[in-house]
């Protein structure tokens, strides 16, 4: 995992070790719904957990910090999965900063992040980390998840279609500077899928979402999936807009205020870095109706309220006969813990991907992101179709 | 339309006015979704109405009272439809009470509805009304929809699955009593049915949803749908539940409590109307998730809030490692608004299955109802998918 | 206190214990605020624990209900305090169960509880624990709070206001049947008040508001107060209520719709409990506007929700030219949490007037409650003025 | 008034029309209670408006606008009072737009507004207006309130301190230019203190809040009222912000979200209007509780909305033991409809302490503004308690 030991990364990890140990049900992971009975996914338990972080930290910390913080991951839980979790940080690995943006910079306190190398000096880096964590732990197959915080958005040119001449000029570009070739998140990318490894990217970042790093993935035969967990208020949109659109009730406007305190709230207060985030979080709405309401999207940091984030919604929509109507919700979800099964869902659903031959973008995948990579379909219920469909298709093919 | 003076009756009536000289968009109309292009549905505009009433009003009467309580149908558009409001008025005709409850019977205020008669000549007084109306205004069809108040639970008995001896029974009750054999939705479905005519019934109360009636129906080669048009809170019920569903979050409780003021909710304020109400609304839960979370639903009358139906959901569900969240919504919706385009919808829909040979249960017409009758499924989108599917397939065969 | 092993009576204890060892800040405890500094108040630490219950239990085993089922009380706070509770767990006595209902009844389990004894032995019993805890731990005062469950409401007679006919009747009464002399809270409340100790009354029991009991505390020379703890809902409608007051605006409905899950929420389950509950939250709003808007009071047990309280409130109200607008709240507190601190405010405050001579019922202590004795008005800011007049007026006595 | 044909303005006019003509209560007008019986104060019917205005409109076409979009007004109500709205209308005269900010300037359709005068003149061209407007219609009194679109914030420097210095140079400065001596709102107040009429700012704009203004109002012997009329949120703020402090709840953030669709909201989208209405509105937690927790307040143009201000609240605070808990609120009111009646109890009340000699700042006044003149008390008890105590004070000297 790329940003392991934040928030999502160690849901993730505390997660595996405490379904290892049977402390706890599969509450909240898509993939041990019924429907995924009889598809040969990878067991949580068989997981090891690996990953890079910009911050001098481990698991174990960041547990302590939600039980503070958060009020999540009691005692009685997380004490008996210490141990896995140590050995876990162990596998923890320097990171990479550049073109992040000053927030996320801000917060790298490891000598190695801030190192000056060239672009194609970092995806070495990463690329020797991953085959180290590999071989020693002797494992079968690596998945490269990224969870790290959202970069601002970064702006495309020409280079960034054209794999040969992106891959000729990576060793012109330093890593520590502000305006580099790519973001992190497309180190990372590159790293992964020249080594052949699937790469699913849950944040609003880069990653590898252009068409370069595309070509790249069919050339090494791996997948890609993306971009952007769907977790709390979007996912709502996505299965409410569907509702007005087949009522034939018209949006008027459609208002959505978050606020939480998480270390990703810290980030996403700077200005560039939510940006990239809006964005995902607005178009939704006019894809499944087909018109444009007036839409209004804030994300605030609101230190007192940690991982909880907590969205109200306001939809005002025109019924019969002109009649103003509305519909106000409030979701109060510790967001680390909504997206942490996501990311083990998509890491068993990619390596299965992977091990069966699929190349390149993972479509079905598709409920899973708030911009969904190669799907413009939003409506929730149609991309669980997408899902379903796959699976049944596996299961009918005998897989 | 039973009940035809009431704010549902008066919306369509009103509506209908409306369409027919372009003052209003056909939004809320789900007929009038693109999906519906093209298939031979009859125009709103060539609609006329009529109907049953137990109390000595009309339509402009109807709409004066939500002008002034509710704030809606605002003179502009209500004053060039009075001449079509007053003709249709005209014919109204007044109704049975039979087995309604007290709360209902209450409300009545014609000699005629609560004169003693049989079952028998209740049914053809009815449908003395409706032959009359047909040949008056030289309709090619008509439809018969139930937008009345709910009557409270009917306990079925074994006469109610056998149709020969529920007709030879039927001059033996008389009309006025409290225990008949029937309650007044049932006659006005029989009498329907024996005509030959489409019934829906957009509410709870018994109507033609008992196994004589169906059998009745088949016999006459007529249609049937129903039950309790899904409007509001519940509709919200069928499109939240799929989602914690699909994300395998695990619902704790789902409490709904309903406040509301116009007539309905008087009548629902009786205990016995309101049960059959919340088990209507109470079930689909359940069966969309598989198991059984706590619910509540209550409904009660505030006199100020008039036809704005306002609902509060608190559903409290659990995440992954057993982190409790929570999700709220405020549903504030004018109810006859909503339900009038659907009670159009379905008549023009009812009209077009009759028209094309179907006989019996309209079961693609499932997502209207918060019981659908003949369908077990209540997942929203599923139940718009039946919808699609009959619309895309009648239109393939070039109906 | 009375139901000592209960939310709120372990919240005391735990919060002393935690007090005392700077575990905790004294945020919520009222008498902590900067109005209270040069009143001679007992301190905190100072406070020894007892009480009864009529549950085999002790502050140990509740803190852990409500760490496993609330998610409070975090281990690093208690663990320290447990010796502490052990220590006064051992101080609790078996209780009485007379005429508190069959569900507070069906709690019992300690023999003694439902021993057959006459009223006037049950107060002996009371009495004789409260002198040996007295003596054993050698307390210059001792003050009786009631914070169990809230029993079905009392109807009084004559018999109730003469307190010599009242105290001749005591030995007639048997103890442990359902329509007894006096409900358990007053035996508990007797049992105070012969011995000159002040009684608080937390809960909408009947207590010590009846004629004869109040003559009973004059005679003693000691102090009362009460009824029912004002901690969420009914607080802030006492707070909100004066604003459309003041500013003419008409309240047309007030809905309240309280659902949760403790032991005191099983106990409001039953319709005769609930019944004394409502009564004191649903009168407030008209005593403070003036006039008597439609109100509705819901309380219904959820079970995931345990000691979490949630409220929504929906206010209607008309402004000027007739318009019609509302407010909403969600109230989201941990009513234990709420109810503890203002517990240890309303002993500290009782036996301050105690010691300085005060008899009868402790109007000045009005903010605390929903149902003030001896008080008719019920706007917090007013009830806030009484308190903080008394308070300038002792401290410029020089006390 | 300022800004007469707005949305406030016209609910002030249309409100005396109907209350002149029995067709409307008076509620929402806080002199109306029982507290002012037996002040001396103007009854409404006895007003005449006249009033400023920016945009070649009037109260007709406003009150047409207002019943289109955002459904008040109904035509019951407003068609009875048209002559009246038409008769004040013609009082309306060309008003001025210095320093205003381009989004009112957009707004300014009339020459008069846009010419070139120097600030001087444009005093002088608005006391003829007021002295005609006077003289026309033999009134023996006439107040001044700002009811127009909130100026961005005006930066005051030495010669605001300095009457003299400020009255010698008023001919030095253009009236069309951005930065001008002073802003339009100021003009507005210097124009009527010097005709010795009481002056009312409802918007946080400049006004007379500057020390030579308040320096002239005490030579001229009138009164000046504002800032900023409390209508909604921070009524609300002011009202529960007692609460947590009197419980020692300890307020961690709060959140206010407001969304609304009127003039004043297209004015302020602009960041530099909308920054002194936020600046008033987020102040007043601070002073009331005595620390600074984090607060967070937006305002968002949102169109479908019109007049209704919608405002979701959401507050964390920390009980007992560090328990975290929340409050929410959402306010729906309809903006003008809570302003005007304010607007007129300002009037009564400046004319009554105008008549009854009293001169400069009238603070007893506090409990109707955002961010009251001479007042550093937030709390709208405490405010409330000002006011009564000045009426009581009235009303027992014999006025």
């Amino acid at each position: 995992m790329i940003g392991a030991f934040g928030g999502v990364g160690t849901t993730v990890a505390l997660g595996i070790a405490a379904l290892r140990r049977g402390l706890s049900s599969d509450i909240g992971l898509v993939t041990a719904l019924p429907l995924f009975d009889g598809l040969a996914l990878d067991a949580p338990a068989q997981f090891v957990i690996g990953g890079h972080d910009i911050r001098r930290t481990n698991f174990a910390k960041t547990v302590q910090e939600f039980q503070n913080r958060s009020n999540v991951f009691e005692p009685a839980l997380a004490e008996p999965c210490l141990p896995d979790l140590e050995e876990w940080s162990a596998n923890g690995r320097p990171g990479t900063v550049q073109s992040r943006g000053q927030s996320i910079g801000k917060l790298a306190d490891l000598p190695e992040v801030t190192r000056r190398e060239t672009t194609e000096e970092a995806i070495r880096r990463i690329q020797v980390d991953l085959s180290k964590f590999q071989e020693r732990h002797q494992l079968d197959q690596v998945v490269v998840v990224n969870v790290a915080s959202t970069e601002p958005p970064f702006p495309l040119s020409a280079i960034h279609s054209d794999l040969a001449q992106l891959q000729s000029a990576l060793g012109d570009y330093p890593e520590a500077g502000a305006a580099g070739l790519l973001p992190s998140s497309s180190l990372y990318a590159l790293a992964a899928i020249d080594l052949g490894l699937p790469y699913v990217n849950f944040t609003p970042s880069l990653g590898a979402s252009f068409a370069a790093a595309l070509e790249f993935a069919k050339e090494r035969a791996t997948v890609v999936a993306g971009q952007d967990g769907k977790t709390g208020e979007t996912l709502l949109k996505s299965v409410l807009a569907p509702m007005f659109a087949h009522r034939n009730l018209r949006i008027l406007s459609w208002v959505g205020h978050n606020i939480f305190g998480n270390r990703d709230a810290v980030v996403l207060n700077d200005p560039r870095n939510k940006e990239s985030k809006i964005r995902t979080k607005d178009q939704i709405i006019s894809q499944i109706v087909g018109y444009k309401p007036q839409t209004h999207v804030s994300i605030e940091y609101i230190e007192s309220l940690d991982d909880w984030k907590t969205a109200w919604d306001h939809i005002h929509f025109q019924g019969f006969l002109g009649v103003k109507m509305a519909l106000q919700f409030t979701w109060q979800g510790c967001d680390s813990l909504l997206a942490g099964p996501l990311v083990l869902d998509l890491a068993r659903l990619a390596l299965y991907a992977r091990r069966h031959g699929e190349v390149g973008v993972l479509r079905h995948l598709a409920c899973f992101f708030k911009s969904p990579m190669g799907v413009a379909e939003h409506d929730f219920f149609k991309q669980w179709a997408m899902l379903a469909e796959y699976v049944r298709g596996k299961k009918a093919e005998g897989e």
